[in-house]
């Protein structure tokens, strides 16, 4: 009965990464034992890493995760609205700081860099895409290539990360992701600026 | 003749931080050993840390000469040429991802964060003054508070920091300051808008 079994993977896989996931988010990559991801998990490193090769195969599909949630928000509502959320839901996000933990790696190990840039290349695709449609619409000024505005929102976003993952206040960010989407947006054209 | 320690105190102070910087930048906080220290600055571990009560403090020290220098820039120039700068010469921050490592010690250490905010203050308020001066001369949209706008642009600051130091391609990026220095200017007004 492989459906069965199908389904019994796809949720000893679930459980596996929500444990790795508060494992990384508490103790952070290093920290991030084999013992301390049994605990977590409550599975045994053979289980674990039946499912998952060693820890940068758990930590890069922990980013996935995250990167395909982000790109169904960037695809309807835009790279904003994600930014948004992560200030709405910071709970949801404790992870974060981990990624910020393996900078390092990705400047001076190629191949781990090679592996994160598939991963992070869903969120950059729904989110061109959507650019592309709101300039099409009319929506987002037509001045500077999608590309650069995309950059500039990538840019900002990895700022907010930065930010909250280490837990700084959030005073005017609200008002800070407002004046970042005024600034990509078409401006009215034909009228008198009111002073 | 206390001018003479005084000038050796200096210099031996000098000397620890450099080899601390470039400690830090090839082994990141972690890896920055006692050991490795003493290889890297050319003194002992008792040298050092009779000028450096420990690490921590090697690692603020370092922080604070940064946020002078661009303070500096940032009086003068504005936090736009500080992004200029860490574009125009990025091995001059390679030591930066470090920053980035110590992201969770901020969230969960607070006399950590505490020494930390104080080291950035001076960063913070040398923006300040300059946005107000340019806001004085007409030179800054005041339809937004300075607070805001200072966050903002930290808030690039932070992601352009998360980006140079994972070693991403700075493709776009001279375009994308274009856009975040346009995004804070006053806009002229009492002109038709071009399409």
């Amino acid at each position: 009965m492989p459906r069965v079994s199908e389904v019994h993977l796809a949720a000893r896989r679930a459980q596996i990464l929500d444990g790795a996931r508060q494992c990384f988010a508490k103790f952070g990559y290093e920290g991030a034992t084999v013992r301390r991801l049994e605990e977590t998990t409550g599975l045994s490193r053979g289980a674990i890493f039946h499912h998952f090769r060693d820890k940068d195969a758990l930590f890069l599909a922990l980013a996935h995760e995250d990167s395909q949630r982000m790109a169904d928000t960037a695809a309807e509502q835009g790279l904003v609205q994600v930014m948004r959320n992560l200030l709405t839901h910071p709970e949801e996000f404790d992870w974060l700081g981990t990624r910020l933990e393996i900078t390092r790696r990705l400047r001076t190990d190629p191949d781990f860099r090679l592996e994160w840039s598939k991963q992070a290349a869903e969120l950059t695709e729904a989110a061109t895409q959507r650019l592309e449609r709101q300039r099409a619409k009319g929506r987002i000024r037509d001045d500077i290539p999608t590309a650069v505005l995309l950059h500039y929102l990538d840019l900002v976003l990895d700022g907010l990360v930065a930010h909250v993952a280490s837990g700084q206040a959030t005073t005017h960010l609200d008002a800070v992701l407002d004046l970042v989407e005024d600034s990509v947006r078409r401006k009215p054209s034909g009228g008198q600026v009111v002073d």
